[in-house]
């Protein structure tokens, strides 16, 4: 979790401005073309795109850039522009007007333009776009008679007034029942018409409209629309720079680790038009299938509409296989497209592409968003295709991706005995089930208390990012794969299914229907967003095709994820440095983890084998035991089934190295909590309730976290570490004594060491126990003792403690929560304060606290291995499965990272990106 | 606390083992003198000091010491000896042999010797000795001829036998109620003699008494008493080694930190004989008198007895003015030793010395240990006699001892009321009262149990120790200011009184009788250390005289003591280079860590502030509101409570600088924990129990120490620092506005600071509050906004947090709470094994683990000072009383240290200490 003052420094944005005042501003695309791709941390990534496109010889509208330097400024300054911006604007206007030969806000051919945000990275959705820009009451008629198409001029107009009334007037619901102040005044319009579709309203309908808009805005705001160009221009930039700080953009960043430093561009566009007339269109197109991966044009387009409306879900738009029957030259010019994007930028695209009067216009490319599994698709299938290097290939797979092969799907059988009430466009891989919820905000609440849930919406917006963040899944019934539910599901992960037109959806009832099947909200409904079929009711899960390979239950032949998986993996083997093991303390985990590629087991917490059946009992005969023999006693009876626990993982693990940390908690989280056990207990141990309470009255702790636990347990109470050193080591004896004997190679770990000293005590103990079962079995084990670094003592001293230790293992979890003197139980209190006011920019208990407790991660590993050059540093904390982490980890020189067995495979893609 | 292995580094101990066999292992004094009284690290303190005075003329009876890295080496092997030794003992005996004219084990004139332990730093009592070696069956008839004694001669023997046999085979008591089994078959002897005194045995009957103790060792040993010079030889040494070990020489050097890789020397020297006859005697003497550190010879001495019987106290011994009268030659002698010794070691002495016929001789020589009210005496004194510079006599004041001069004495007023029912030797000033006890094993209970105790034995021994150590004061009725009891007093600095012959003591009735007065165990006793006066019942104490001149309730001229406490002050002020603050909550504290010479607070502690009076229901009011409206209401209400705290602190303070740190607890501290109060808090706040409850539920943490608390709380409720801000800018303004203007200098610290973000956040509050409350009252306030560094992260990202922090306070409890992973609350648990087992060698909260915390705390200050050069760092934990700890802040680099107001005295004396 790097702090958001590293960040800054790792940007350079700041480092330009302090030169003269000649900074360069503004950067032109079009026939003159300053900028290219290369440019995103200045020019955005629409911007440096556009820059490139138009240096290909693609078709783009000429344009200028306003860099995110502008923006950084422009924020800091509360709203004020660097000097010199506005002659660097109008001289960039100007080139526009000479290349498109119209001038901006002419009353006889008036250029308009788009005013469009474009950050460093895709943002979709998160900020504020502005069409027709230029238009007012003298330009519309002259755009008019320019097009011959009174009817387009207008309706170019009203919405031109909408989006600059909302966006940058401010006109908007005023609260959440409250529909779309601007649509009311059009439906009002069409009821009094009785019209039903926006395009049967005529010219002077929309005139009437533009009249009507225009009030309302001088009611809410007490301004008059503006009237001139430039004027336009500024509260439209200015805009799009302020809307970078609104809410949705601030925790879309949250979620993505954005800095806000970082700012956005703005890219100011030729206006061309897709709603011109049946020889127009608009669309949005992938060179591939981003919900799969599949190698197939994939988009969609609408006739006479402009750009906002595919996006935005409000007319259905078709798939843009139909463009080659309705458009044949166009989707024609498009293939060609497609193909050479893909081999200009070597990497899937998602591109928008305009038809105004039968000629194609591009108006931006980027990388395309993908769900995981299509990123893996992908990046196998284009490394095969030499579109990609196997190095660039992996590098293209975030590493969390490789968890959606992984995700259970519905258990097929299940699946197959419900009834699809309803099916529409897989957009996001998966299964889920969860209850029906209408809005965002339900969600959360539900959420919050404990259920899960599945988003139902006609369509989403930018404003129901955090429900849809809470959700299990997401299902729409209008909007295509290019709509904000499907961009935003597939980079959040989540399954989802868009455009399920068939389900009629009741924000007011409370209802979703489907044919004959009506369902409420808090009923159960599952959707399969890989085949895009939807259930009602609860559907049980199961193990994935990959997992089903790797235990054994499907043939690899038969699954082509399973194919692309073990070529990834495959890739990840190859060029990964540090080994990925696992944390599990049961042979089952162990055998799962193994399944998954763990090369040994790197924490196995002994406490967790305390809980079962009788165990518990002895436990808690131990910790109230008035003195060592009676401990003895109770832990004489602990031993056998120690022992067989870890016979168990041993043969589990074949031989592959097993890391056993000694008894971790404090003593008292073995006791029971309520009355009843408690007097059973006192039963049970023969003793009196009172001495039961007296003695847990005794072992409480103010910060249990900070007490009694760890080695501090084995300072105390010698016994107990004998106790489990006997274990491991009789385990290991009768394992390597087997028919079929098994290789061995227990690393015991003593945990929350600060001291030299105590971790001498404690080994010390280990080895003696060690020599008197070798001795007592006749047999030699080969085993090691290390300790973890858990406590900032342990990384400040640890050239002392490699003295002692044979291994290092960072306790992460804990260093976390010492390192920053913050408890994770404890930390809902102020977490989301701390997130909003971006101290934390990420949570650092799942993803490593790079500036803090990395830096005692990096001392520990440099004094340790100042002291033994080859000491084995490994990591067992949570964050062994962050990529983020791994990449740190791997930069520190660590061996091993180990995590849950589920994220194994996250871990060697990372390890392997990490070491790239 | 610095730990085991660096303690090791700093001896450099081991070194020298390193090299070949050839290395020196004894070490001759007496006409041959290998030593001087530099090699204390090799030779022991007594060891150097016997070749030193050999050195300079002193009648030393000649021997050779054994070295401390034999003692290691003996430790680490368990009981072997480096190759060599053996030769190298035999040559030195010889050489003894040579200047005595006797032979080692020789039947005609036996060469006798003494051998005793002596390590680096004194321990007095604490290991074993043992005196005469060399007698047998056979040489001792040849003592008897040659000295013309028979009595003499066997009486040595039985002395022998009987330390022998207890030292070094072990014939003990076998439990606490055994007695001596040698004093026993004595005693057995004697009654059956009826005889009475020992001295009234006669050769015979010492003969027969001899028989009887080698027939125990026997019975007890199943072994022989050894009768070859050698084998006895071996046998002392290896049990003076052993002693280093035992458990009260564990416990010493516990509390005095004392590593156990020191080791001791053992001192092997011809035996010479006080016990002789008339014409001999043995003694113990001071230059000046070490109880209060006047300058008269002080010290006493026995007539015709041996060493160990002075300090024994098994006969109360004489004071030594009248060895003028008994032995005017001998007396005289000493009297020129005396000023020789403190001319030459230039310090007060405490040396041993025996008369054998007439002729006196040196046994050792030591720095004298002394009370902390003699160190202060004996280092100004010395100065104006020029025996000491005043460096060196400001380094000979253990920091500690100024307290002594500020400690409670008995109120004078309820002294003078009560009479006295006995006196004795004054030997550890002070005033203390207690219940009685009897035994050290009660006293250790009772004050575990939370009771005051006096310690009243006949004589204390070495078994006593922790015992004492846990009383409050030590009351013996037999035994000089030499005894055992006393020797440890000075030490510890308990109060003391022994040899109060008048006070007979019944261990077995338990109670204590003082003329017509008896007590019984648990009764109140009071017991003036500095008169001697025993009273019985508790008496109340006041201020010593130093506070009361400070105070201005007693004249300067009136106080001897105040006179050296401000020689003593003068001087540190005048060589330290760190300010000394205090940590002061009230204008009361403030004004007496003024007169104890405060420059400033340190710490001002604003939580305190909201307990009293109607405060803490407007805090709860705050705690449990339910929106921020709610809190600000109740803030409201505490702003003049926090307004009127902060400008009594001001005027208290006139103008030195006072460092405030806002609110820092969770605010579950401040809720009440019975239902009762937490009823009737529902009703003073007109909302439900349930409310309250749940609220109250709400705010539980697992781990409080690292929860929300700190700036955490003020980044969640700005509204909190805003209050307080205010406070403390509105006090500030109405303080520099009074009729006589005060300067006031606030210095805002906000706490828990792990994060640059977080400090930032909250600094622009405090500035624009500071902005704020400037406009309105028209006035500039010279303030700064710094932060705590109590987070390890803290401390790595220092440089980043002193780009925002003006100045830096080590919050050094907290750091070590979480740079340890150590709940101070919850380490009683295991604090004891873990100083037993010296893994900590002293509480880390006590004294700064400099090797650990330490590393922090250099490393902020570092980067502190990366960013700004002259940033001010200061320390407000416990440790800023610490003398060690100030030590090591003064060699970071520190600007102040702060600590309670009794405590600053101290902390100027050991930042003088540190500067020089």
């Amino acid at each position: 979790m790097p702090a958001k003052a590293s960040k800054k420094k790792k940007t350079g944005a700041v480092k330009r401005k302090a030169s003269s005042k000649a900074v360069k501003h503004v950067y032109a695309f079009g026939k003159k073309t300053d900028g290219n791709s290369k440019m995103k941390t200045l020019l955005g990534g629409k911007g440096a795109n556009l820059a490139e496109m138009a240096a290909i010889g693609l078709p783009v509208p000429p344009g200028f850039t306003i860099t995110t330097e502008v923006c950084t400024h422009f924020s800091q300054t509360k709203g004020k522009y660097p000097a010199g911006l506005d002659a660097q604007v109008k001289a960039a206007v100007k080139q526009v007007e000479k290349e498109q030969g119209k001038l901006f806000g002419s009353k006889t051919d008036p250029l308009l333009f788009s005013v469009r945000s474009g950050a460093r990275e895709s943002m979709p959705g998160m900020m504020d776009t502005i069409l027709n820009l230029g238009l007012n009451d003298k330009t519309v008629v002259a755009l008019a008679k320019k097009s011959g198409n009174e009817r387009f001029a207008w309706d170019c107009y009203r919405r031109f007034i909408q989006m600059y009334g909302d966006v940058v007037m401010g006109v908007q619901p005023r609260n959440d029942t409250e529909h779309e102040p601007f649509d009311v005044v059009m439906d009002k319009l069409k009821k009094e018409l009785k019209i039903e579709n926006d395009a049967d309203l005529s010219a002077k309908n929309l005139q009437e409209l533009v009249k009507r808009y225009k009030a309302l805005i001088k009611q809410r705001t007490k301004k008059s629309f503006p009237q001139d160009a430039y004027d336009q221009l500024w509260g439209a930039v200015s805009a799009v720079f302020g809307s970078w700080n609104n809410e949705r953009a601030v925790i879309y960043r949250q979620k993505y680790n954005i800095p806000s430093e970082w700012g956005t561009a703005v890219n100011v566009q030729a206006m061309v038009f897709g709603n011109m007339g049946d020889d127009c269109a608009t669309g949005v197109a992938f060179t591939r299938d981003p919900a799969n991966g599949e190698k197939v044009f994939y988009g969609e387009y609408l006739i006479n509409a402009q750009g906002e409306d595919v996006v935005a879900g409000v007319r259905t738009p078709k798939p843009i296989a139909q463009l080659a029957d309705e458009m044949p030259h166009a989707h024609k010019e498009l293939e060609v497209v497609r193909k050479k994007l893909e081999k200009h930028f070597r990497d899937m695209q998602d591109f928008e592409f305009t038809v105004e009067s039968n000629t194609l216009y591009m108006l931006q490319t980027r990388n395309g968003k993908r769900t995981g599994l299509a990123a893996v698709r992908i990046a196998v299938e284009m490394n095969k295709e030499r579109l990609m290097t196997e190095k660039v290939a992996l590098s293209k797979i975030p590493a969390e991706s490789i968890d959606s092969l992984l995700v259970p799907i519905f258990d097929p059988k299940a699946e197959a005995a419900s009834k699809a009430i309803a099916a529409g466009l897989p957009a996001g891989p998966g299964a889920a089930s969860g209850h029906i919820v209408f809005s965002a905000s339900t969600a959360e609440r539900e959420v919050k208390a404990g259920r899960k849930v599945i988003l139902c919406r006609v369509e989403t917006s930018p404003e129901d990012l955090k429900g849809m963040l809470a959700s299990e899944g997401i299902l729409t019934s209008r909007g295509g794969v290019s709509s904000h539910a499907a961009l935003v599901a597939r980079q959040l992960g989540k399954v989802c299914i868009c455009g399920a037109s068939t389900v009629k959806i009741d924000y007011e009832k409370k209802t979703l229907i489907a044919g004959k099947t009506l369902l409420k909200e808090g009923d159960f409904i599952s959707i399969n967003g890989t085949s895009g079929e939807i259930f009602a009711g609860a559907i049980d899960t199961t193990d994935s095709e990959v997992k089903r390979v790797l235990e054994g239950n499907l043939k690899p032949s038969k699954s082509y994820t399973y194919r692309l998986f073990s070529t990834v993996m495959g890739w990840a083997d190859k060029y990964r440095k540090m080994k990925v093991r696992t944390n599990a303390d049961t042979p089952e985990m162990a055998v799962s983890a193994i399944a998954f590629g763990a090369e040994g087991i790197g924490l196995c917490r002994t406490e967790h084998m305390f809980f079962e059946g009788d165990r518990i009992d002895y436990m808690r005969q131990m910790i109230l035991a008035g003195d060592e023999k009676e401990r003895r006693s109770a832990l004489k009876k602990l031993l056998p089934f120690q022992r067989k626990d870890f016979s168990g993982l041993f043969k589990a693990m074949k031989g592959l190295p097993v890391t056993i940390r000694l008894l971790d908690p404090p003593l008292h989280e073995f006791l029971p909590h309520d009355d009843t056990t408690r007097h059973q207990l006192a039963t049970k141990l023969g003793v009196s309730r009172e001495t039961i309470n007296e003695r847990m009255k005794a072992l409480h702790e103010e910060n249990p976290m900070l007490g009694h636990r760890g080695c501090r347990l084995g300072v105390s109470y010698p016994e107990i570490t004998e106790m489990q050193a006997r274990a491991i080591f009789e385990a290991a004896a009768s394992v390597m004594k087997l028919k079929k004997p098994i290789k061995v190679s227990p690393e015991i770990m003593i945990p929350l060491v600060g001291f030299q000293a105590e971790l001498k005590d404690q080994v010390e103990i280990v080895h003696r126990v060690a020599k008197e079962v070798m001795a007592a079995k006749k047999v030699k084990i080969a085993y090691t003792v290390g300790t973890m670094i858990e406590i900032p003592r342990a990384a400040i001293t640890a050239d002392e403690i490699a003295e002692v230790a044979e291994f290092f293992s960072f306790g992460t979890n804990d260093l976390t929560q010492t390192t920053l003197g913050l408890s994770r139980d404890d930390m809902g209190g102020f977490f989301d304060d701390y997130r909003n006011k971006e101290i934390f920019n990420q949570n650092p208990f799942a993803s490593l606290d790079q500036d803090g407790v990395g830096k005692l991660v990096e001392m520990a590993a440099e004094k340790g291995r100042s002291v033994k050059k080859n000491l084995k540093l490994g990591i067992c904390g949570e964050h062994g499965g962050d990529p983020a982490s791994i990449k740190f980890f791997n930069s520190v020189g660590l061996n091993y990272v180990s995590c849950s067995p589920p994220r194994v495979p996250v871990a060697r893609l990372a390890a392997a990106q990490a070491a790239l």
